[in-house]
């Protein structure tokens, strides 16, 4: 069903800061920068074999990584795999009876099709599916 | 400095039903089980692309992943990085004037040297360095 671990999610307060440890000090080169309002970020990528580390640093109060700032302060926020068809993946979680967060695919980065699964049902981890845009 | 993701670090209360959800219904292959006594815990690797998931189970009532379940329950715990060459990643870190929680490699899943980055040092996230035994 997936791919791949497509990204893992970062809540950062200082997204410059982030950016200058991942991409100096570890070596990744950044791919892609983007402010995705309908999540209320501004996320960056960087590249890591395969897969991304994506820093997400909160452009509106009400956004879901601000109160995941507020509560636990930065760190691991989700992770995401790949996926060739999120309507199958989607469908598969669904009928093992797996709570979720989007009943459809929504718009996120880079035109990529999302859905999150609520972590409850995931041991806690909230974890995404992601449909890349075919190029 | 970095291949590629190597792993992300989940900490589980019930590890079989964490190896079912995973193996069932994300449809990730289980690659590996091992009891790792110098970490206090019992894992279990799953194949995802490149990466894997290693859920982890405290063995060990005094184990980090025991005291984190006790701080904030089941979830993410780490995420590991893979290197071809720990010393020379470990000592760029060092250089960064990163606070490190191993200053040498240590032995970990599957004959691997491992050491962790402090997560203050890395925006909260408790960070692996892996490289993987030769095969």
């Amino acid at each position: 069903m997936f791919g791949r671990i497509d990204h893992i999610g970062v809540a950062v307060t200082d997204l410059d800061a982030a950016v200058a440890l991942y991409e100096q000090t570890f070596g990744m080169p950044v791919a892609h920068r983007e402010t995705v309002e309908s999540f209320g970020v501004e996320a960056v990528l960087l590249d890591v074999g395969e897969s991304h580390v994506e820093l997400l640093r909160p452009v509106s109060d009400d956004s879901a990584i601000a109160r995941f700032l507020e509560r636990n302060g930065p760190g691991l926020h989700h992770v995401a795999y790949a996926t060739d068809d999120i309507e199958a993946a989607l469908e598969r979680c669904r009928a093992a009876g797996l709570r979720l967060i989007d009943e459809r695919p929504r718009r996120g980065i880079r035109n990529s099709r999302v859905a999150f699964l609520h972590p409850k049902a995931v041991g806690g981890v909230l974890t995404e599916l992601v449909q890349p845009a075919a190029h």
